[in-house]
């Protein structure tokens, strides 16, 4: 996104905070509240949200249902930081998880709090699964994104932040994602073709690291027979299955996990993001109970605890998943947006425009790798938060929130429409 | 901790979190609300809290100044989830930081949100060392503790938790803390050499990372000497120096950063835990201005903008930093602490008892290394919340609330105290 | 190969010897004497050999020409060890090699004399293509095999190898080989893909180690046009090409460099095994001189100036290279070996027989995967040494000396026949 | 050594040989022929050699009785190349170590030939015991210096060599040697400190890596007190005890082993340079048997057979430790040289000379750190090959031949005397 001037009452945001904050630069405006699908900035303006906290906002900004549960809870001095302990909160969460979530899909999944990030949830999930396997070595895809602690980082693709390491990240291998070689190669000869062959230098793998569709990486989307073919892989070949799904779990494909639709069962996944609901941080990781071979505290977190957010993620699992409305409405949705995207790229055509996606997370891309950028400029200057993506940031991703109404989502699209149109 | 039996109303704990809960097994009570120093289960048991979150709710759980500003927030829709984009309540939070805490200390640090959590903290210290200086090596200290994510466990100093990598951790050195050798060497001695000797075999290092006092290790304090000379080392032979303030900093040995007692200006300093004051999520990287050579985004995370722990943190910053009656206060009750850890040692010298601690943080020995387990045992009993640290749990670690009254530490010490008795 | 019962006279080897021990084990004799292709144990029984030392033994066994010259140079007290001291004998060799080797074939390399063996080499290739470009990261190939040190064995293919570094050996990449994945796939797709790709994960390398032929991979001959392609693909991706000609350089393939039939200039060689020309321990790495960033003594070794060596690598030289009568002898040679191979394969296609080679050195190999050792195994019976290469040791690997005659060559290769037929 | 004008008959070793090169600039000459304690360079003059090729020609270049036995075996055309093939050579040469080093000091090591170079021996020496002990850390000591390739090297102290390696060095962590710290420390007190505490953050070591005389690192002598407090640790804390015994192995302290002294048994022995006598490149590695847990060939390297090598080797154990002359006869050497420095240091005591060593290794150290150079610059002239050792060449170390008579010694240690007086 590209950097704008800046403007006066931005001052301490320029001259105390850090020079890595980001996303302030291509939206330069101060926040104040939000409700739903909309953000207002302290001058008043209004903007429609098709960003939505990087996934982690699904259900919009301080939903009314969630908010209604926090205000209650600590209004009644509910234990706020509880660290591993026993709570009521974290209780009632681990109960609606296992009746509204695990039950319903069969999933036999532990429960285990990481601490409150993503970045956590995939430490603790590549933690386990070397001292399960006893092995080092874990293979991620191209164009990865799992996190900026170092084990997490190590599996991350983009070079830019690889670079921020100030190590060399070992320990990890690429393969190529789904559609990354265009077809010309059979899916996974490559991977199987080290797997088996006991000269290939490939140190041997304890788990494989997935999203089922990649956020940062540029929207690609991982076929189900494509997964459904790796999940066959790694059972084969002894490694762990780790879906990563902190951006894209929790609904934001349709289901509550994005590989539902692939039919296949991670032996780990990390939720993380949309799981508190309500923005709050939290995260988990999910893990067959025969993988559950830690010891008392050999993975812990000062916010592992974070028992508001479990009430909200109650809130969520019994508002939004106790039944399939959900998800058939995430799909309708979805429905829309790739109505609106076709008619954009048939009418910009002559760009190179093409678009990808699956439930509620699309992406749309120009030959003119410097395009998205510019939209996501001009649909902030109309009033709309789009953030771009891939290795150059040459994605325009749309993740509006699950709750979108119709209008909203229409009343996006049409901006969106208008940037693509007025950057031409 | 000991493990203690089961109950029943704990089973959705046993059947569905993972082995790796700690300190729900040494405290088997669901925990419902909390107020202040105090903690109330789900049948209505009152617990004592001397451990206040591991030091994250120094201003006592539910502190109502800083819960009636997060319900004004919440309830005016104030923007929850906001990444790194500038809002009004990050805004204050800087402003109100800049105020109260840098501008009268005269620290010159630019302010950087990595994530909510200590170890996202810890991980972006290192990062920018290893940048800025262009080396990958950090030494550390003996028992050392800095995080559970692969960068921050690699100086950190528990085997058991280090062996939880799965990877050798590498990149590190540990240098003896002070105390350590137990005064039979010149304080940095040995890593003096190592730094002058071109023969020596230690990569040099970028950075130096350090607690003033080891919460995790075993409260163990360092004098402000050994801290200024390390700071002069660390000057003198080209090496940052980062004081994790995580657990001792916001006040917790008096000044709001421990280390101005020994009147050192680190070059990286991070603080989490109690700087929301309310338990919520929150960390910060501070740093002196000419290291900020962060690219935008090079680190980010998708819970670093936690809005509600910026307006709970601004509350207590102003609330308890406007002037210097907190410090002052901390100092009074530490000294509370003092005599009755020194009458309780006295009293106990045939066990070998001795104490040590600074400000409200405090560790009590005995010579049979298991004792301090049966005292936070007997003493969960008697209805305090104890906690051990050190490496083989032997220490009796005593973390109030700051805000504690005089009434309640002086229960809480008597309650140690027959807890201590009954376990002879 | 396989391991046959100990016979008495082996007792010292079986007692005292480490269980390392490999070759001893499949050729169970105590050999004594050896001239040209023929070696004689004590007990007067005389074999053909098809190994030569691995490659070792071009000009064969104690060579009369080079032998003259060694013990002339013994005789006279020539000096033995050197370290790198300029010597007459290293003087003669450098002035015979730039004006032997380097001066026709137009290539520019500075000379380094890294120590004796081929896995020195490697490593002071990999260490200067590292301090050249400031990178980690080195690209080796499926089935690569540069030796037994750390830094050789990192970007060596073979699992068992590898797993005796007792580390993890990183900082490596492994690519396809030539013909790797069966014409499937387009060359250098993969490779290319990762390094045009900012979020591929690929951390960027320093060089590619490759050689041309996969001497202990299983003799697996790359094609010309393949590696001009990887030639070009490391200019233009900015990384160091590195041969590593330890086997196939010194005529083995035809041309004393086995990359003059690409008509590529590789970056950095590594030659060794027979550019003593009489067995004895020598290495080179040569380098474009702009490569030549070392500082006096940043590699250096005790043995790296082992000059009777010198005298010998001088005289075979002279001896060998100073026309292109060796060239054209080995092709000759070869295509009697290639004959040889086609009448086999032929007469059993039915056990899937196949083979593949150029110069001298040639690969046999059967779909039946324990069939190669087999036929080693009676070929020694039959008085013909012959070992296996590959993961599996599933190929009879043929490596005749260069100075074979071709009533030597007809016999073992009517050995080798036999030895196939009786193991049908 | 300080760098010197080149000379014209240089010429290809400038124009061609690599920047890497070093002996040769300190001493300017072009060597031809040597016997004994002397070589000549092409222009007839002679050189008195107390470098010995860095400890490689204990029993003097070229030494008759060896060359003899040479000749006998390259004229007889027994064989060279042997890679790990049983030979009449080996045999004689194993039989020989059993009989003449191994049995009379009720030693009860395997043998195993790990490649030439010192540096192939300690490879194999930390992967033996890395795979033993199933850890990957190894701790060796401050200015140690045990080879070139990456396993040795990243347990060398000097830290320009160490910047060679391109990657950081790591699993390796460096431990004060004997002295380091003027007595001012307990020995071993960090050490066992670092063992004993669960939360020192030490990754325990497989292995413990030590020279008994650090030669490159300065001449430093570890007292016998010191080696025998090392073996109990490692005894006790179960760590394997390796002895790099290359450089002071085969005689040079007095004993065959540099430990026989402290009359402690290593858990691996690696010796290299003298094990051949005659400066040709051989290496061993013995461990206890239990220890012998190889698989067949999970180590190798194409040069372990140099049978020629084998020869002078039992030709040299035969002739020089077949009774205790050889031990007594350097022992009265060493007095020699002791007083000889101790006048020469009596004389400088003005200019803080001092000296220490053993047997005939020692070292000369004056208060100027660049005294050394001058000093050896100025024995050069004056016909005398000195160099210097220690991580700013601060050390002038004498390592004559054992066989040198009391003659040579004397002029070469009056030349010695003249050079320190000239360089004042």
């Amino acid at each position: 996104m590209t950097v704008t001037t800046p403007l006066d009452h931005l001052s301490v945001f320029e001259t105390l905070e850090s020079e890595v904050r980001s996303y302030c630069r291509g939206w330069p405006a101060v926040f104040d509240t939000a409700q739903g699908a909309r953000l207002t900035d302290e001058d008043g303006r209004s903007y429609l949200d098709f960003f939505a906290g990087a996934g982690s906002l699904n259900y919009g900004h301080n939903n009314p249902v969630l908010k209604r549960a926090l205000l209650d809870y600590i209004e009644r001095d509910g234990i706020t930081h509880g660290l591993d302990m026993a709570t009521t909160a974290k209780r009632a969460f681990l109960e609606t998880f296992q009746e509204v979530v695990l039950r319903p899909r069969d999933l036999p999944y532990k429960v285990m709090f990481p601490g409150p990030t993503g970045t956590n949830a995939v430490e603790s999930a590549l933690k386990l699964a070397r001292k399960v396997k006893g092995r080092e070595s874990v293979v991620s895809f191209t164009n990865a994104f799992h996190g900026m602690s170092l084990g997490s980082l190590a599996v991350t693709g983009n070079a830019f932040k690889r670079a921020g390491a100030g190590i060399p990240l070992v320990h990890g291998t690429p393969m190529p994602f789904d559609h990354y070689l265009d077809g010309q190669v059979p899916d996974f000869l490559w991977f199987e073709r080290l797997l088996e062959d006991q000269g290939s230098g490939l140190n041997k793998p304890a788990a494989v690291i997935v999203e089922t569709v990649q956020g940062e990486g540029g929207i690609n989307v991982a076929r189900p027979e494509w997964l459904r073919a790796l999940a066959d892989l790694c059972h084969r070949r002894d490694m762990l299955l780790i879906v990563d799904d902190i951006q894209m779990g929790c609904g934001r494909t349709g289901g509550f996990f994005s590989f539902e639709e692939a039919g296949i069962t991670p032996d780990i996944v990390t939720l993380s993001k949309s799981i508190s609901g309500y923005g709050l941080p939290m995260s988990l990781c999910l893990f067959r109970p025969e993988l559950d071979v830690w010891e008392p505290g050999e993975h812990n977190g000062t916010f592992r605890g974070n028992n508001p957010a479990f009430v909200t993620a109650t809130a969520a699992l019994d508002a939004y998943w106790a039944d399939g409305q959900m998800e058939k409405q995430t799909l309708v949705r979805g429905e829309q947006v790739e109505q609106a995207l076709l008619a954009i790229c048939e009418e910009n055509s002559a760009y190179g425009a093409h678009f990808r996606g699956r439930g509620l997370v699309w992406g749309l891309e120009f030959a003119d790798r410097s395009r998205a950028s510019a939209v996501c400029a001009r649909a902030f200057e109309l009033g709309l938060l789009l953030e771009t993506s891939g290795p150059e940031s040459q994605v325009v991703k749309l993740l509006p929130p699950l709750t979108v109404t119709p209008e909203e989502l229409d009343e996006g699209l049409r901006t969106l429409d208008r940037a693509v149109r007025e950057t031409a």
